[in-house]
């Protein structure tokens, strides 16, 4: 798994903790273990009441949205809140991009106000590893999104979300249905599920959604959602991202709901439990039916939940503020 | 009073305490005026420089403002904060509304964050309802506006600052001057004053800015501000809301100026204290003569000031922490 | 230098301490050293990694900002937030100036709030003094850049950044290259630098963009930067505002790097360690060459840095709270 060796050094320190959290390529299954621990220790908290952790008190986190979010940059600022940081949001278009700065100077003016975590969505793949590149020992860099490239936070929390209902990831089939080819997401998720040792990832999509070689990221490729169904045990809609694609890659959205939408009739094909994911937000009557999404089998609100207590636990990881850390031995 | 059975289920808990606060309409004198007692609490002890309160810390606070405002909504925040609570705020325009979600899924997901109170301001009548229809038990939902339907909150700071002034409701007279087919305020300060007994509520206004069948409100129509000052003890104007008219209203600025202003010459009209109130912002010159909204009578800014203490006060009792409510019994 | 008497009594009270920070002209060489002292603390307690002063606990400030800007609004931000205050920052744009709203009965409204700092950037010259004028005693005003007038806490930063590495002031040559005709900087930092009695302030830029007179302002006017260069012991890059620019003032940016632009050929005619400032955003290859912006004499960074220290002692001692102000005697 480890193509990109440099990404190691960038993520990980020395001592084997985190860094950094840009890729789920450059991690291992122990480090990406104790965040998913880490994350449900801080889960418990909350259900006992524990709103707030003191563990990033005095701590600044700076959200930086080069794209528009609410979902995401709202669990960030939550996440960094109950850790009682302070956190700074900046939407980064009506100000410093107006003026031209370059944005290495973003980064080094921001930094040189003496900011502990950055937290970056921007719409070029390789910015967040950018960041992280030019930031001094001790500030820590969190890849909210970039480009068509990862977005690891959205992964983990999935692989969260699973493991919970199915510890046994070992046996486990995922179907990943859609826009592969424009999606950050599924990249990530593809990632993190065959670290994690998953038996089987299968892909299915329109062929001009699907990128070419896609078998070589360690997946099965289907041209029928019906096919890939039998005997799911997880299947995880993509948002249909409208905005990236370009020129005629769909006729319809009502052609792709037959072909592709998840739908109650196509969900009883896959293992009785079948887990439903979304990452959000969905567009129903396209990629998933209402009945589906609103139904038993959908984790899309629980996922949502998670990503709290999965960001919580970087954020907590990459200052070196894990709650049993001290106890635990490095990588 | 209580045309509107199902809002009393919604807005108030078996036990009698508030558990949302959508509308005047469902409510009763009694909580509404322990409402007001609490901000009373919360004024005197923010004049004793007591500036955070302990009530609400680890609590988060959603500002959800689908409409614009920096009145309203930076009293949410200062409201909120002053209770110690952490607060989020959320424009939604350049964000999930650009990516289509719905509002359901939008609610469902910031719920999912496990927020504990949701303030909405929102164009569509409702939106405040439909919100809290949808938030499980504990999270409550604050209408801050939506549509021409209510502004509950204004209503409040509005009865809070007469009866600081004239805790004699019973023998006042009130006017409402200008456009009270578009004013969710105008509709909130009807059903509050009704509802504390007011011995008149008079409105006056251009007649295509009155909604027909206004008298059924239980106020009284005049068509003559002259003749409605006629021992008024106290005068709202309300704001002419320009970008909620559509077609030819109104002739002009200066005819409606002429017709409806408040001016040092019609207070004369009045009692000889006859409060000015104005929800602002204020178009001077258009609805209220500069003389007098910074006059000795006028309550404009006492107004914001109070606003303060009102939402603190709304937001404790929904959260169960209001103070001196452990000694007070149900409604 | 007190051309202006009546700033003197708006910014400092009667005990000579400080009540708003609006302009550099108007306050004394001691109370602004008083700054300067109160930085040095603060930075030295950041060094110390103490992240957060109770200085400013239960203050709220707002964030005022009328004109788009991430660098200065953010230091604002976290200098406050380092002081335990609440911030609330308002982009007014989108909100009440929609509404029409004039700029003191925004401010009115705000100030009813019970805010107790307000930090202003406004397009127009004497914004921030305005409000001066309108908050009642015990509420102090920031002045974060109005028009072409004056940014006062940018010349500080500036100079304190220069008493770091200079503090034999009296014998410093600097040299202020660029758009000084548009530039609220420049004016600011060549009061303070006056003020602080530096040997000599040279101003070099393209005729159009040096005001007529300036030489009435207490500086030597050069016409070419080379010379300007001579001896200097600090030489100072003005952004090119192009946005403030109206018609042909320039030929291209490329003759302006050739004229103008501070590179590290044009480096060698000055002091051996001659400082490189800017106050950023930097048009790199217009003002500055790279290689002099990242280099060994350039103070680009460490002027951000230093930002927050200087905001923080501003707002600390507008508050009456600065540290050590007990045993210090008035101005």
């Amino acid at each position: 798994m480890k193509r990109d060796p440099y990404a190691n050094n960038l993520q990980v320190r020395p001592d084997g903790t985190l860094r950094h959290f840009l890729s789920i390529e450059g991690l291992d299954q122990a480090l990406l273990t104790r965040v998913l621990d880490t994350a449900e220790s801080f889960d418990a908290a909350s259900q006992k009441n524990v709103r707030k952790l003191p563990l990033l008190r005095g701590k600044t986190v700076l959200n930086l949205f080069f794209e528009p979010s609410t979902r995401t940059r709202t669990t960030f600022d939550l996440a960094a809140r109950r850790l009682s940081a302070d956190v700074v949001n900046l939407d980064i278009n009506a100000s410093s991009a107006v003026k031209g700065e370059s944005l290495l100077d973003t980064l080094r003016t921001l930094e040189a106000m003496r900011s502990d975590l950055f937290v970056i969505r921007h719409p070029q793949a390789g910015a967040a590893e950018f960041f992280a590149r030019h930031v001094p020992e001790g500030v820590a860099v969190l890849n909210a999104g970039d480009g068509r490239h990862a977005h690891p936070t959205q992964a983990m929390l999935d692989l969260f979300t699973i493991r919970r209902h199915r510890p046994d990831l070992e046996n486990l089939v995922v179907v990943i249905v859609g826009d592969v080819a424009h999606s950050r997401v599924a990249r990530s998720q593809i990632q993190v599920l065959n670290l994690f040792g998953v038996r089987q990832v299968r892909v299915v999509g329109p062929a001009t959604l699907i990128p070419s070689g896609v078998e070589q990221m360690g997946v099965h490729l289907y041209s029928s959602l019906d096919d890939a169904m039998v005997d799911a045990d997880v299947v995880i809609g993509l948002r249909l991202q409208k905005e990236r694609m370009r020129g005629p890659l769909l006729t319809s959205s009502e052609e792709y709901y037959q072909r592709y939408g998840i739908t109650a009739k196509r969900l009883t094909l896959a293992r009785p439990e079948c887990l439903v994911m979304h990452p959000g937000p969905m567009n129903r009557g396209i990629e998933i039916d209402s009945e589906v999404a609103d139904g038993p089998q959908s984790t899309v609100l629980e996922q949502v939940r998670n990503g709290l207590a999965v960001r919580m636990a970087i954020m907590a990881l990459t200052m070196g503020a894990g709650p049993g850390l001290a106890t635990e031995s490095g990588q």
